[in-house]
């Protein structure tokens, strides 16, 4: 049997070493028309940063060698080619046309099997000024060297970083990490769009209060240089001093040869494969970067490139080449990044995502320590969960904070892909033990928190709609029911101050005919406030999602 | 609706605070016969170690407000009556008899629901000396503080912690952050019943590196001391001297009172409920550490009292008081300790436990980094996965190491919840980021390796049935596939070398006709070393489970 993977870098390394260990007697090529084969592309930023040392970590195995050619032939029994491009497919003799980079020569490959594992390539944005020295993308070893060797020369004391997706954050925060003065330009009006609005600003708080300029609704309109070089950034929010640019605006997958070999791409321009990672020719598989996929919530096709993905994904394309039958069942746009201290994580679908979907959803805000509050090291972490009204489902969750999100979003994963309800959520038996979760793990409160709004005990309100009220002027209260020493650290703007403890003496303060909006830190107490003013005969009482913690506009401090 | 509530621990409050935000019209009466309410019982270890600095942390709120009787009155409208006992129900009249313990006088509560959360109490051994002083449990806050006193007063050089559970590591670990010599004494053959033999070795050696005298298949036989103060535990292992003894050797369902009103007992000892928490009495409840629950995998009764359990079942019991039908489906048996720097964690069924519960299972030891090997912070742990055989599902898990075991418990708690297979959780849409996890997270890694064994792809090998060979002197060859570096460091007794790059070229060094145990560090080299060996013609090749990150026994180091 003979197989052809192009493309070395994830998928493809995984595909053929999967087939070599399922039929020792295959044949099996690997090509690369770059130099450097099987790295952990996502591991760039953190060789920028210097957290990764040395570039040959990024290639090499745990025990420590090498995996370039002579490790996949010796080991795996893999032939792979580098600085070798497949140029032409003819898929009626199940040749590959190959071009050596290095001598021009070309030359045919025979398969029985093929199998497109391409990748993807940084999109780089059609503006003026694109080509000027120290403009770099982040996608490869040489991009990663040539931005820490920019950076290492001393000369970067202003550093642009355009695109606040994944790559772009921890782009961002790897460069400030290095002493450079940062800006971080995102043309929406959020940072990182796998997070609903409000779970992004609170990542872009942490990042400006970590010294990263963060400029969102602001589009790059040229660059600008010097000698050839960059000096600056030209944007709608006016000119960026850059000796370094990084873009970071996202990925597209390679197709091309695909599609000169008549393949059929999906309608997310990746190329469409069946649940096999079959495209729509059954001799040729692709996988990976260069494919398209299907979202687990709504099953329709979706793009999400991803490492993990792609691992995945060679082990089912090798077995069902070696007659084994798999299949990849698909995503759930599982997401983590670290941001300075924070873990920021997310998987299912957004608030937004879930509605332009056609769902009914319901979302909850709830913070909380990530461990008992009275042990050292509990962190705060913010939770938001997105529930199917219809199904009462958990079909997406996002974490942000200090303390570990990841650990809720990979659990909320699992019971996504499992399609269970909030309430089925709330009953999980994790782990639980002081130093590793609260006895109520923050999970399970969240899902609680979404089983009391469901079932409409009381009802909320989202700090975006808080805000409209104010910024329209509304006479609303905002009932602050924390101690007088948390009020005074941080607050609410024109928030009312009556302690939990003292609400039921001091009900008669507050007024019966305007709206009262309760919370407190993370609006547990705020809710019990509400059940008190109601049980009090006041009508129109609501709690404010996620407290003062997730509140995601300006906040006052110090004594009032 | 008239309710009371029989203790005041965890389950109580939970109950009597949920029933008032669902019924702000009810009454709710809270007996507890101790001092100390709503404290968390899990933190005692900490607050033992210094870890935990006060006391009233472990009866705080987040905020840092007292859960005192005044707190549970004015917050929750609760009432709460501390160092009063329910002597006795009358279930015709529904009627308990109460004591208050200060005064001695007796009165009577009416019920319209009655809850037992009469909680658990540490079993005292009827051993010879258990009266002498220093001999204490752990259970309460006046344990602790006796516990701390004695260790503050700096007459502590040696304790003795009798039982190697959880209490009794955590116990242990504490005692010995605050400078004493500490002997762990467990009966059976190994610490920790919650894993499988060989994961609890591991645990072992590690506490022992810490300077923990573990002595397991060890019975205590008598404490001694002089002046009425324990000196010495005498042991079938020989005396150990003691300036202070922890109990730690389980606990029991406080349930006289529930047999005394003539409630039904379950086949564990604990108060037999339904799936809505509800006793033999339709009006009577019981929840927490005195009732019994359902094992999720095996639908059997089972006694599996924690904190994070009597939460969620306080809920459960509310709603259905409150007339919102809700059920507690029951528990895996999850459980995580901090054992030094290891994160000691589990779910499900243990390999020992599946098989006398009549699974026909296969098990997977498979150790790795928590993090891609290349970025700082990457911690080995080592995850065993049990997989019933006839229908693939995961079952039970189980990870030891300093990385972060937890957070792949939790993920696997979910699918054993959901009945996934090993198939599906191979697929799983983890969150990945190298801060985070491999590409493969270990979960998924472990879940592939236990469908090549499903599959029969490469025989695998115990470490135990290993070792048992090498005991009857059977004459195999160990194979060590791993670099000479690695080799040198550590590595298994009586093993050969040759570094899998080498081993296409060396396999005529090996001898056909004995058995050949190929392992590396992890056993991934030493499966591709089987089937290297396979294709060559060899037939008696087997895969050594876990490698030498997970041998269970003695290993050699330095230079051969």
């Amino acid at each position: 049997m003979k197989v052809v993977v192009i493309g070395a870098v994830a998928a493809g390394p995984k595909v053929a070493s999967r087939i070599m260990r399922l039929r020792p007697d295959a044949q099996v090529t690997v090509l690369e028309r770059n130099e450097h084969i099987s790295f952990a592309g996502c591991g760039l930023p953190y060789y920028v940063s210097g957290a990764v040392k040395e570039q040959k970590d990024l290639m090499s195995t745990p025990a420590g060698v090498k995996r370039d050619p002579t490790f996949f032939e010796k080991v795996k029994n893999v032939r792979v080619l580098t600085r070798t491009e497949a140029v032409h497919v003819d898929r009626q003799t199940k040749r590959v046309r190959v071009r050596n980079l290095q001598t021009g020569a070309e030359s045919d490959l025979e398969y029985d099997y093929l199998v497109f594992a391409t990748g993807a390539s940084p999109i780089r944005p059609p503006l003026p000024g694109l080509d000027l020295a120290n403009v770099f993308t982040l996608h490869s070893i040489p991009d990663a060297d040539a931005v820490r060797q920019r950076v290492d020369s001393g000369m970067v004391h202003h550093a642009v970083v355009i695109g606040g997706g994944l790559i772009g954050v921890e782009t961002a925060e790897s460069l400030r990490e290095r002493g450079c003065h940062v800006t971080l330009v995102e043309m929406m009006d959020q940072i990182l769009w796998p997070l609903d609005w409000e779970m992004a600003k609170l990542v872009e708080q942490h990042m400006a209060a970590n010294g990263v300029d963060v400029l969102t609704s602001t589009k790059v309109l040229a660059f600008h240089g010097a000698q050839g070089a960059v000096t600056r950034v030209e944007t709608t929010s006016g000119d960026i001093p850059a000796d370094l640019v990084v873009l970071g605006v996202g990925v597209k997958p390679n197709v091309e040869l695909a599609v000169n070999a008549g393949l059929e791409l999906g309608r997310t321009g990746a190329i469409r494969v069946d649940s096999h990672l079959r495209t729509s020719d059954p001799a040729i598989y692709a996988l990976g970067d260069c494919a398209e996929t299907v979202h687990l919530v709504t099953g329709e096709p979706c793009y999400a490139p991803l490492g993990s993905t792609a691992n995945k994904q060679g082990r089912v394309a090798a077995n069902n080449i070696c007659g084994i039958e798999d299949v990849f069942p698909g995503v759930l746009g599982s997401t983590v990044c670290r941001v300075f201290q924070f873990t920021v994580a997310r998987t299912g679908l957004t608030e937004k995502a879930a509605r332009a979907a056609g769902y009914e959803v319901i979302s909850v805000l709830v913070p909380g320590p990530d461990k008992p509050h009275y042990m050292p090291g509990a962190n705060p972490i913010i939770l938001k969960l997105v529930v199917d009204v219809k199904t009462r489902r958990l079909i997406g969750a996002q974490g942000v904070g200090m303390g570990e999100a990841d650990k809720r979003i990979d659990a909320a994963a699992v019971a996504i892909t499992a399609g269970m309800t909030v309430d089925q959520v709330a009953k999980l038996d994790l782990c639980y033990a002081p130093p590793f979760s609260p006895a109520m793990d923050n999970l399970i409160t969240a899902a609680d928190v979404a089983r009391n709004k469901l079932d409409g005990r009381v009802p909320f309100v989202s700090p975006m709609e808080v805000h409209a009220k104010l910024q329209k002027g509304e006479d609303i209260v905002l009932l602050d029911v924390r101690s007088p020493a948390e009020y005074e650290t941080v607050r609410l703007p024109n928030s009312t101050l009556i302690p939990l403890g003292a609400l039921r003496g001091r009900v008669n303060e507050l007024p019966r005919d305007k709206e009262i909006i309760a919370f407190c830190a993370v609006s547990l107490r705020g809710y019990e406030a509400a059940l008190i003013l109601k049980a009090a005969g006041l009508e129109r009482v609501r709690v404010l999602d996620g407290g003062v913690a997730a509140w995601p506009y300006e906040k006052v401090m110090g004594k009032k």
